[in-house]
Parts: C-alpha cells; structure tokens; sequence
C-alpha cells in the first residue's frame, strides 16, 4: 500500500465537528473558531536528516527549511503565518551548537515574518535528526485558496523555476507568501497549492481536488539553472553531493521534489491582465502559464511529438 | 549541558509578536487571535518508541496516548481541545494494520472530546516509531489557568493517585479536560499544570514560574496501588516489564513520570469547600491537598523525621 492508498483509507476515518471548514488533503487545514472575517490554517510538517537534508547540512538552513517548508503550506492558501511551535527530535549524544543554529535559521525566518514561535520540545532519542513544526495562521474568509477550486478553461501557473531543487535551494527558499496573497487580492485564482513533491506529483492531487484534467506546454515549463546545469554536467559532480541519478532538464522540472514554488489556476481572460500586473509588482520572480485545466481528467503533456499522456510521478513517500 | 539549560538559552532568542499571551513555558501557548472572549490555546508534543511505549505495546493505546498527552496539555489551562494534526514518522517497512490501530485509538479519544483530526503527515524513514501531535483549543479569557498564578499561603492539590504510571495507566489515562473546567468554573485556582514528568519536576516548574516555594506533607501523597503492588512485588516481574528499578512507593509517587493528574493550587480557604464540592461533583476520582505555596523559594517535604529539602527528581528528558 502507497502513501495515497494509506491516506485514502484513513482520512474518512477522522474524527471531525462544525468548525472545519477544509480538513485533511489541502495544504493546510481550515478552520472556523469565531472570528468574523477570517478562518484560522493549521500545519504540521516534519523533516528528517537522509531524506530532507544531509548530515553536512548547515543547522541554520536547516532550521531555516523546517520553518519554511511549513510557511510555504500557508501562503498555498494565500494566508498569514502567526505562530509556531517547534518539536526538535535529536539522537542522543548532540551538539548544543546544532540545536542553537537551527533556531537561529528558524527565528530569523520567523521574525521576517512577524511569526511567534511560541515553544516545543526537545526530546533526544533518534538515531537521526527530526524537525517537526507545526504553523497557525490566519486568512480573510473571502480570500482563501483551495486546491479544490480550479475549473476548465483555466490557465496553469508557476511562480519561479523548477527543477534542481536539491542542489541548493530546497535549504535557502523563501515561502511565497507576499506573493500569495496579492494574487488572492490582485486576480481571480481558482485554485491553489505549493510544490513539494514535484510539479507532475502535485498538480495530480489539485486536479483530483477539483474534478478536472489539465494539458501541459513542455516548451513553457520554466526549468531552472541548477537542473539544467546538473545535466550539462552530466550530474558527475552535483549529482554525487546529492545523492541522485541527473535527469533531462524537463524531466527534473517536472518531477523533482522541494521547488516550494506556487501552482495555481485563473480563468484564461485574466491570464494576460496578470502576466503584465505581476511584472510590474515582482520584477524578480518569473511567472509562467504552463498549460490550461480540461474538463476531460487526466494530465497530458504537449510538446514536438504531440500530445502525450504524463505517465512521470515525482517524489513518492513510501510505496 | 541538560534540557532546562538549553531551554534557557534559546526561550529569550525566540521571534515573537504582539498577540502571544504566554509563549514559551507553559502547558500550552496561549495566543490572542481576536477572539472576543477566547483566547487560542497551541501546543505540540511527540512520543517516541523505546521512551514513551515499547514495541509490545498495542497500537490503539499507542494512538491514544499521542492525543492524550496533547489534551492534558489543554486541561491544564482550563481549555477545551478543538483540533488536532497528528505526524506519524515510521521505519521503512512498517505494518499498516499498526498505522490504522494508532489512528483508532487516537480518533476514539478525539470523537469523545468533539477534537476534529483535521489532517497530518505520515513519513516513513526512523528506526523507530515517533508519534507528533499539534493541538488547537479555545480557553475563556477570564478562566484560563497559567502554572505563574501560584501564591504563598495556597493550598496544593492533585488529583488522582501518583507513581507506577509506566506500569499500565501511561497508555489508558483520560486526560483530566473536564475536572479542569470545572475547577476553573467553580472555584479559585491560582495555578494548574499537568504531571507529566514527576510531582517533584513538574512542581518546581509551577514554583519556579511563581516564584513561590513549597512545602509538601508526605502522608498527604495519593500513592497509586500500582507504585505500592510494585514495591510489595519487590519490582523483581512488574519493574523488568517496565524497564525500571522498583522504587519505595512515595519515591514513586514523587519521581515516576506520566502521571497525567492535574496539580494546581487555590487559597487556603477555599480548600475544605472545594474537597467537599470535587467528592460530589466527581465522586469516582480521588483529590488531595498536599502540601502548602511558601514565599520563601525552595521545595521541602514533611516526614516522620521532620522537614527536609526535597532533593529527589522526576524525569529528565536529556542532560
């Protein structure tokens, strides 16, 4: 049985009451406590030394993607992280040091963005290194993105490039959140969620969310530097340092994990508009229409041999 | 350096902002999200195979403890739980009908409490079974019980009966949500926490976060029958299970750690009235006052032998 499979069993199970407003399978959990204008998101997501970072790892990026990893779930839904609560789970014998770096990474990403982090645990006990942090967060009623909103005829966006993540971004990024919310302000997303697990893996699980197939413009998916340049390599060197075979360029961007990039949908007649109103706002950050949402299901891919059904899967949890 | 040295250094470093009501240091967080009469109570804590449970034990009861020791936390600010994420970190091959019993039991605690499990993540990559639960619940502004509230002259209580907690009650307690509110609702506690690590740990906390000492009656302390059966067995079956050594049964109850009773304190007046009102509200459960808040700092203990420094420990997570 897979991670989908597990999870497909289990989550009917859930015990749930009147105030979810979105439970299991979102990037966060939606809440409603009583506010008036804005629902409460909820998170928690883990990382684990060997499989999200290296032992050679620098503590404060490591601290830095623990925390970030989880902002990024926020701002999938277009919301404002406000505090935290960090679970650090260490092998036995550990270096103050390493502890005191990852809260460093984490509390200057913290402080960026106005969140508190409000305690935790530490408990040493692993053979490896753990972080689980948990997020809340706050989003206006009106505004938040689900992945379950997107409808045929949209037009496909990312923000940034894909790809390569593991040469060095996956430790450094900064969670979309300023960008999130102006597009939840600026124009009418349908849909929305983070990449996590790589751009052929997620977008299936929106699509799903939303009852709808998407097509995909090979030529206009945005492939990053390090991907292409880890294949120009032939991945000798980078590879090695990160532990992966090197893929073509299209085929890293399409299933590589960790980009932290958003993914979302428009109706087509706003996708001009927001090219143009994004250049002017983000100047530094690429945005890209990279195909459009079908009513027919399924995830196609276009490029000079045609169109072809999208048979790659990106990082997979267990199987 | 030990867990509380470490906590010291790195409590002051944390981002914080202007809605955390009590960070770092309590039970739970306690946040002013602008609620009008609630304040958000947060809070996080992991168990981890080979610390918190052993291999043998079962699943269900494994499930129910993760979500047990979260709404302890909850109870021990008077709250009521409302959420919860659940991380599931697991060795590579691990056995999904485990997966399914751990969520059994934690969805049946959850559903007896109105909790919604609104969601998680399951990583399979440790040796080990770790077991992280992220909670959310709402206390009334006015009731919500801090373990900073404590003064000299009050009376202190627990509920329940302490030590050999490890033996069987660790996996099966009922986290004391109810009593708490009541407490809060009926009479004037000054300060609550929850056991978790021991009565002579856990109370040094309330003390230090009070700046109050104490002094405890050691005739007055709720012993449990388990703490006593196993020091009447000589530890030699029941303590090799546990993996512990046998411990005369008040040592027991002063330093075994997973107790889950509510330890708090209100004026000395109110003592009697309360005793009187606890056995007809709650008639199945035990509360004893044992022991008296100090101005002067320090926690001592009453004998047959006198006053003494109370120098024996609960547990310590790392040192």
């Amino acid at each position: 049985m897979n991670e989908v499979e597990l999870l497909a069993r289990l989550i009917p199970t859930l015990a749930t009451n009147d105030s979810v407003v979105a439970g299991a399978g979102d990037d966060c959990a939606v809440l409603d406590l009583g506010l008036p204008n804005e629902f409460i998101l909820f998170k928690t997501d883990a990382i684990v030394e060997g499989v999200h970072f290296t032992q050679e790892a620098d503590a404060e990026k490591i601290g830095h993607k623990a925390l970030a990893r989880c902002l990024s779930d926020v701002a999938a839904m277009a919301g404002t992280p406000t505090h935290a609560l960090i679970t650090l789970a260490l092998p036995q014998e550990f270096d103050v040091s390493f502890v005191e770096g990852i809260y460093r990474g984490l509390n200057a990403l913290a402080a960026r963005h106005e969140v508190a982090v409000v305690g935790g645990e530490t408990t040493a006990n692993l053979n490896c290194v753990l972080i689980s942090v948990a997020v809340l967060g706050t989003v206006a009623k009106g505004k938040c993105l689900l992945r379950s909103g997107a409808q045929a005829g949209d037009a496909v966006f990312v923000t940034g490039t894909l790809g390569g993540s593991l040469q060095e971004k996956h430790l450094e990024f900064e969670p979309r959140l300023i960008e999130a919310r102006w597009l939840a302000e600026h124009c009418g997303v349908h849909a929305m969620m983070d990449l996590s697990d790589g751009l052929a893996t997620d977008l299936r699980h929106l699509l799903k969310a939303s009852q709808v197939g998407a097509e995909l413009l090979a030529s206009a998916i945005p492939i990053s530097r390090a991907a292409r340049l880890a294949w120009k390599l032939n991945g000798q060197q980078l590879s090695r340092s990160a532990g992966r075979t090197p893929k073509p360029p299209l085929l890293a961007a399409l299933t590589d994990g960790e980009d932290f990039e958003l993914l979302f949908t428009v109706e087509s007649r706003e996708a001009v508009p927001l090219l143009d109103a994004w250049k002017k706002r983000f100047p530094e950050l690429g945005l890209n229409c990279i195909g459009k949402i079908t009513s027919t299901p399924g995830l196609f891919i276009k490029d000079k041999d045609g169109l072809r059904p999208l048979t790659e899967q990106g990082y997979v949890h267990f199987s």
